[in-house]
């Protein structure tokens, strides 16, 4: 039978590691939180810890890391020699282009078994608890095989994925992050500024209508996660915030001149974007 | 029996229209788009039609403008002689000093009856077939009466948004511009500038995950709606972009000198105002 290894049981690591024990898989946890362990353990969502130095993802066919990136790209060098077995080991991080290079780093036999993973799924809520069954419905998932991944390896990723419900689609790793950088990695930057603004003149979340709930939904992702994130990223961050802050600009200006048609126009072409057919 | 005028009959003022007829309130009604009104008159919303002149609303004593800001404004004049039987006019602009320094430039006979509203409701989508009833649950409703304003004017405009579900709050005209500067306008230009970087860089809206979505959801606002309401309360709207633009730029010095705790700090502080209790 499988044994699949998850280490890190948030909301990412968790819900996949409900998946596939729903899935009849034999998983095993660790979350350096001993009690989001503990929980994996009573509910029956892994079968056994992996041990505070993962001695046991040895004995795993395929390894998750479900841990900020920074940490993922840490973990690397205590993984490479436990995953001998491994057909696949990947990760799910939202950037692509470091972990990608540290596991060619590593070495061939390593680098052979690596593709990194993004599935582009959850939400502002972080942690075991957020974790549940069938959060990689319909979700794309990013492929970034290392180079030098064996074709077991991408086959096995896809498959991962597939049985999760997610639809995989391979990429290249810097092509990845340049265009995560915008359509994830920018919205939740936008959304964060925007909370901060609104601290700067005390104004609180229950003063928003329903709009400005959605839009400052983002602002209460896990700050590790995301600032791990954007220092991973943030040659292509730094390009994205840009635009938005030259848009800004734009209307501001628009509105000091009171140009009625810019103004309008402004306006129009945000809403065009959001009508268009996809 | 009661007699309510809704002039305009988009999300809003559908939604108004839609509540009183459910509460056995005989409803007029017109929107500039006659198929609206045919519609409204056809599910039976509103018992009839106010006229192209709005003739009808000197028989209504309660007449409520739903129109975007800038025209509310305009129709103040056409009303002036056709409410003298009206005990409260209102609206339910975004905005409401110009429209109440408009209201009072009417003259007394007017600026008794005039009580400014606005209902912290609504979202993306606009026009009929976006009004619904029960939109005003549990939302807040801005109410800025009119330097003269009688109290048969107040009590009438608290009345009909406590009927309509509403949790009426009075508050002076300026005041409200200025925390809805921050509090409506802003989430919503936020959003629109978002979606303007995202189309500059090919992004669509389908390549977001569900929090992307989230944010970018306001974009599909009435473009017509809004840029009227930021031309309206372009100063203070100005002074709330500015701190975003600061806020985005602060994030991209930190990412370019790679300063880890500021770049924390950043999201953290923006996760925290997301989880202050109110």
């Amino acid at each position: 039978m499988q044994t699949v290894a998850v280490v890190g049981l948030g909301l990412i690591g968790g819900s996949v590691a409900r998946d596939l024990a729903a899935r009849g898989v034999r998983v095993l946890g660790h979350d350096r939180d001993s009690s989001a362990t503990a929980s994996a353990l009573a509910e029956g969502v892994i079968h056994g810890d992996l041990g505070a130095g993962l001695e046991r993802v040895a004995g795993a066919s395929v390894v998750i890391l479900a841990v900020p990136v920074d940490e993922a790209v840490e973990l690397l060098g205590v993984l490479t020699p436990l995953v001998r077995q491994a057909t696949l080991v990947t990760d799910v991080g939202s950037t692509k282009a470091s972990i990608v290079a540290a596991a060619e780093a590593q070495g061939p036999g390593f680098a052979t078994r690596f593709v990194g993973s993004h599935p582009l799924a959850g939400d502002h809520r972080s942690g075991w608890n957020a974790s549940r069954l069938d959060l990689f419905t319909g979700a794309p998932v990013y492929l970034c095989p290392a180079r030098g991944a064996s074709r077991d390896a991408t086959a096995a990723a896809a498959s991962l994925w597939l049985e999760l419900g997610g639809v995989p689609e391979f990429i290249d790793a810097a092509h990845h992050d340049a265009k995560v950088a915008w359509s994830s990695h920018l919205p939740q930057i936008v959304s964060s500024a925007l909370a901060l603004a609104l601290d700067r003149e005390g104004a609180k979340r229950s003063d928003l209508g329903p709009g400005g709930h959605d839009v400052t939904r983002l602002a209460g992702s896990s700050a590790e996660m995301w600032s791990a994130i954007a220092r991973d990223n943030a040659f292509e961050v730094g390009a994205a915030i840009v635009e938005v802050e030259r848009q800004l600009h734009a209307l501001r200006s628009a509105l000091e001149l009171d140009s009625a048609a810019t103004i309008r126009e402004w306006f129009v072409a945000a809403r065009r974007w959001y009508q268009r057919k996809q």
